[in-house]
C-alpha cells in the first residue's frame, strides 16, 4: 500500500478555484501526504468520462480512494465524471441548491466566468496596471508618482517588486516602488520628492538576518549583504517610517497574497475590476 | 427596497480562496446585482463579534439578507460570525467533516497555510521565478534562455508580459519571453538564436482588430497600430509558429489566467511550488 493518496483539482476552465479550494482543506491534514494534480478544461461529457475512467485506475493502483475536488459546473459533464471509487468533494453540488433557493433564481450554468474575461475594458485595465507597475519598477519614472494608487517604500530586496506586480495583476491596482538607497537613509525622513505622496506610501520592512541571506544569494560577501549593514538600514528605514507615521509590515515570515492582501486592508484600497 | 444584495468574502487570512469560491458561484447568478466587499483577517472572536453586529445592520438597512461567504477555519471564530439574518456560505462547515470520516483524521485546525508562506525556500524560489521573467522580459538576455521552463513568443502587445508575470507569481514558473520584431517577421522561421530553444517555444497570438485596437492606445494613428499592419504581423506569426509545428494560443478572448492556465497544461509545465 502507498504512502501517498492521490488529490485531483479538476474544473472546466483554469483549475484555480477547485485548486485554491482543495489545497486549503488538505492542509488541515498535514501529518498526511498527497500526491496533487490540477486538471483544468474537464468541459465535455467525452473528457469526463475519460478523467474517470483514469480516476478508476488510481483508486485501484493506490489502493486508496483519491480525492477529487471539483468546480465543474455543467451537470452532465459532473454526473460523467463522479465514480463510487472516489471521494467527490464537489463545490458546485454542495451551495449551489442553497443558493437557489435564498435568491429564488435558477443557476445560469454558464461555465469559467470567475476566471474568465468579463470584457475587454476589464482585461485593458489589468494590463495597464502591469505595465504601470513595471514602468515605475525602483522609482524609475518619480513625475508620475501622482498616478499610483499606493507607493510602496522600502530598503533593497524588501520584497517590494513582486508585491507590486501581485497588486495589479490581482487586484487592478497601480503600485509604484521606491528604494530606500544608502542616501535615503542617511536622512531621518522621507526623500523630498516622495513627501507630496506621503499619504499613499505603505513601508516594507523585512527581518535583518533574513535580509542577509537574500542578498547574500545576489551578492554574496559584500558589504551590501553584511549582517551589519543589513541591520542599520532595516532600523533607519523604519525609523524614518514612523517619523511619518506611515504604517508599514514585515514580509519576513508572509506569502507574496498575504503582504498584498495586507496592504489592500490596511489602506483601505478597493480591487479594480 | 434596494436593488443590490451585500455579498462578503470573509477570511481569517487573505481572503483568496473565499473570494475566488464566492466569486465563482455569484457569476451563476448574473442577472442579479451584488454589492462585493472583501474582508480578511478575522482571525480572533472580538473581530468575528464586531463584524456580526456590522452583518445585523447591513440585513436591516439592505431589508436583504447579506451573502457571506467564509472560509473562516477557527470553530470559536465561525460561531461568533454566524448570525440567522445573513445567508451563511460556509466552506469549510460544508466539507471539513467529510474529509474527516474519509481520511479517518481530525482537522488541524491550523488556519491560513494555504496562501501561507510554507517555507523561506519555496519563497526564495518564487521571488526567483518573478526576478527571472522581469530580466527576461521582451528578449533583453538571449544568452540565459536555456535556464527558462518556458518561452513565450509573439508580435508587440499580444499579451506575452502579464503572462509570464502571472505564471511566475502563481506557478513559480520561470517565463521569458520574446518579441516578434518586423524584421523577425520578415523571415518564414523563428530567429536563428531561438532555433536551439524550440521545444520550449509557446506562440500567442491575438486578433488582429483587437490588437489594432491595443496598439492604438499606446501609439495612435501609427503605421505601427495600422489594422493593415496588425493583420500582416499576426498572419507572419502564425505562419512561423505553423512551420515549425509551435502551439499557439489566441488571448483574444482569455483573462491572464486563462492563458496562463492553458499554457501550464499544454505545455505540460509542473508548478514550481
Amino acid at each position: 500500500m502507498p504512502e501517498l493518496r492521490s488529490a485531483f483539482f479538476i474544473s472546466d476552465r483554469t483549475g484555480i478555484t477547485a485548486e485554491s479550494l482543495g489545497q486549503t482543506l488538505l492542509t488541515q491534514f498535514d501529518s498526511l501526504a498527497f500526491k496533487r494534480e490540477t486538471i483544468p478544461f474537464i468541459d465535455t461529457v467525452e473528457k469526463a468520462q475519460a478523467l474517470a475512467e483514469r480516476l478508476h485506475k488510481v483508486a485501484e493502483e493506490d489502493h486508496l480512494k483519491p480525492l477529487v475536488f471539483t468546480s465543474i459546473i455543467n451537470p452532465a459533464v459532473r454526473r460523467a465524471l463522479h465514480i463510487d471509487d472516489a471521494i467527490m468533494v464537489d463545490f458546485f453540488d454542495a451551495f449551489i441548491g442553497q443558493l437557489e433557493q435564498e435568491l429564488g433564481q435558477q443557476a445560469s450554468l454558464t461555465v469559467g466566468k470567475a476566471h474568465g474575461m468579463v470584457n475587454e475594458a476589464q482585461y485593458d485595465h489589468r494590463i495597464e496596471a502591469v505595465n504601470f507597475s513595471l514602468n515605475h519598477d525602483d522609482g524609475i519614472k518619480l513625475k508620475d508618482l501622482d498616478e499610483a494608487d499606493v507607493i510602496l517604500v522600502g530598503v533593497s530586496r524588501s520584497g517590494k517588486t513582486p508585491t507590486c506586480l501581485y497588486l495589479a495583476l490581482q487586484y487592478g491596482i497601480r503600485a509604484a516602488n521606491y528604494p530606500l538607497t544608502p542616501d535615503d537613509l542617511s536622512s531621518p525622513t522621507l526623500p523630498k520628492m516622495l513627501l507630496p505622496f506621503r499619504n499613499k506610501i505603505f513601508g516594507l520592512t523585512i527581518d535583518p538576518a533574513r535580509l542577509h541571506h537574500i542578498r547574500s544569494e545576489r551578492k554574496p560577501d559584500s558589504k551590501y549583504a553584511s549582517l551589519d549593514n543589513c541591520r542599520r538600514e532595516v532600523n533607519e528605514a523604519e525609523s524614518i517610517f514612523r517619523h511619518h507615521a506611515i504604517s508599514f509590515i514585515s514580509t519576513t515570515h508572509k506569502s507574496i497574497e498575504e503582504i498584498a492582501s495586507t496592504i489592500m486592508h490596511k489602506a483601505t484600497l478597493n480591487r479594480r475590476f
